[in-house]
């Protein structure tokens, strides 16, 4: 017998981001994983056991969800936001991937969440309204210059940038390597949003450009979008100011 | 009196994919304005009047309700998947920052959505795993180089690409097109997923590669996802395949 696996996406942290879908797998449940604070986010149920680990933990926590799986059990692995964006999906696929034949059998199921860049734009206007880029500042695995060099095609080919992960205490110089890559592509007045926590205590949203972007303070939980050259800023009196990307024609090419 | 514009993303199409927020805006409208079978998927309340509109009048449909809100009512305007990716809440803002001083007034509050990408990336694994683009393949307002120009940018990057309106009656060759562009730089056997109708009645899913998916159907519903040169494809004896792009190194290029 052979249990089932969801991995559920949270959303950004405020409970009524949540889909019913998710609020169902997490009560369905027996066992629930996934980073401590994202497992306080959740009240407590009787019979259902809670397995907190460490966020630098993800490739362990995935193969004990599994292996809790595989004994017969109804299991949640909980995701910040989406699970398929940065977070927990990728992960329990490489371990099934790369596990015991057995855990190719497993019911898993990806319940999908409001990921941060729809969050964050969704409080400024429409800073995705056209074609964007979703791109990860980690270089924990992979060589910096891989990511300079999507951002500067992303930039270059008229994409709005939603860049993940944009500083931690182990990477403090990343993201003002990035914002100096994208200034040799985009205007120095090219709209920036940085977003944090939204929904939750201490939100914090600011719309700055990408001459002034250095000095705003980012770290691991702040999801910042650089727009394109036609994002534009509309100003409101006594309202804070929508920013927006128009759907239509983007630079002409012809 | 100015009264308050609540742009709402519906996700998907299945109820159970709809945030506890979108439903709390929903209740709270006097008014709610969007595409006739939106607005269908919704049960009708006492005391709320329904505006439905054809899918090619969005700016008529965006200023319309926010003429409503202007007379000091609570409106929603809904939109499928996400309200800011490739839906309403662009709109909304083009029709702001060109219509009237006193609509910078109005209360514009956006309700962000499950969006296809995700909802689609969710039920095959984790195909955007790693970096990824989102495009529209309409080129109903900007000329279909630019499109090309884009998807072979952002292919040759190394990023998954995320393909919205890959087709439709009056946009027959788009995605073929596409395609041929990404066989450019793209081996034959990348991934590709089709997705349509998650979570509701006719749902399909469907996973194939470059060199055969100018063969699957596709309309104004369907979702494309197309892997990166490191996308993933698990074979699951008795289950549907696996998809997944690990979020490790990429390609380095050091």
């Amino acid at each position: 017998m052979t249990g089932r696996l969801l991995v559920v996406g949270l959303g950004p942290g405020d409970r009524r981001q949540l889909t019913g879908e998710a609020e169902a797998a997490i009560a369905e449940a027996e066992a629930i994983y996934g980073y401590g604070p994202y497992l306080d986010r959740l009240p407590p149920r009787p019979c259902q056991s809670r397995h907190p680990s460490d966020n630098r933990e993800e490739p362990t926590r995935a193969e004990a969800a599994l292996r809790h799986a595989e004994r017969g059990a109804i299991v949640a692995l909980v995701s910040g936001g989406d699970p398929g964006v940065f977070a927990m999906a990728a992960t329990v696929c490489d371990a099934i991937d790369k596990g015991p034949e057995n855990w190719r059998a497993i019911d898993v199921v990806i319940v999908p969440g409001i990921t941060a860049a729809l969050a964050v734009a969704a409080r400024v206007g429409a800073p995705l309204g056209d074609d964007f880029c979703v791109i990860s500042l980690s270089d924990n695995l992979r060589p910096w210059p891989l990511v300079e060099e999507r951002l500067r095609a992303a930039a270059s080919a008229g994409f709005v940038l939603a860049l993940y992960n944009p500083a931690s205490r182990a990477r403090p110089w990343q993201l003002a390597s990035a914002f100096a890559a994208l200034a040799t592509v985009l205007p120095a007045e090219t709209a920036v949003i940085f977003g944090r926590s939204i929904g939750r205590e201490g939100e914090r949203v600011s719309v700055t450009t990408l001459s002034l972007a250095g000095g705003e303070p980012a770290d691991m939980a702040t999801l910042v979008i650089v727009g394109s050259a036609e994002t534009r800023i509309i100003s409101r009196p006594g309202l804070s100011p929508l920013v927006y990307t128009p759907r239509a024609r983007g630079r002409a090419v012809t």
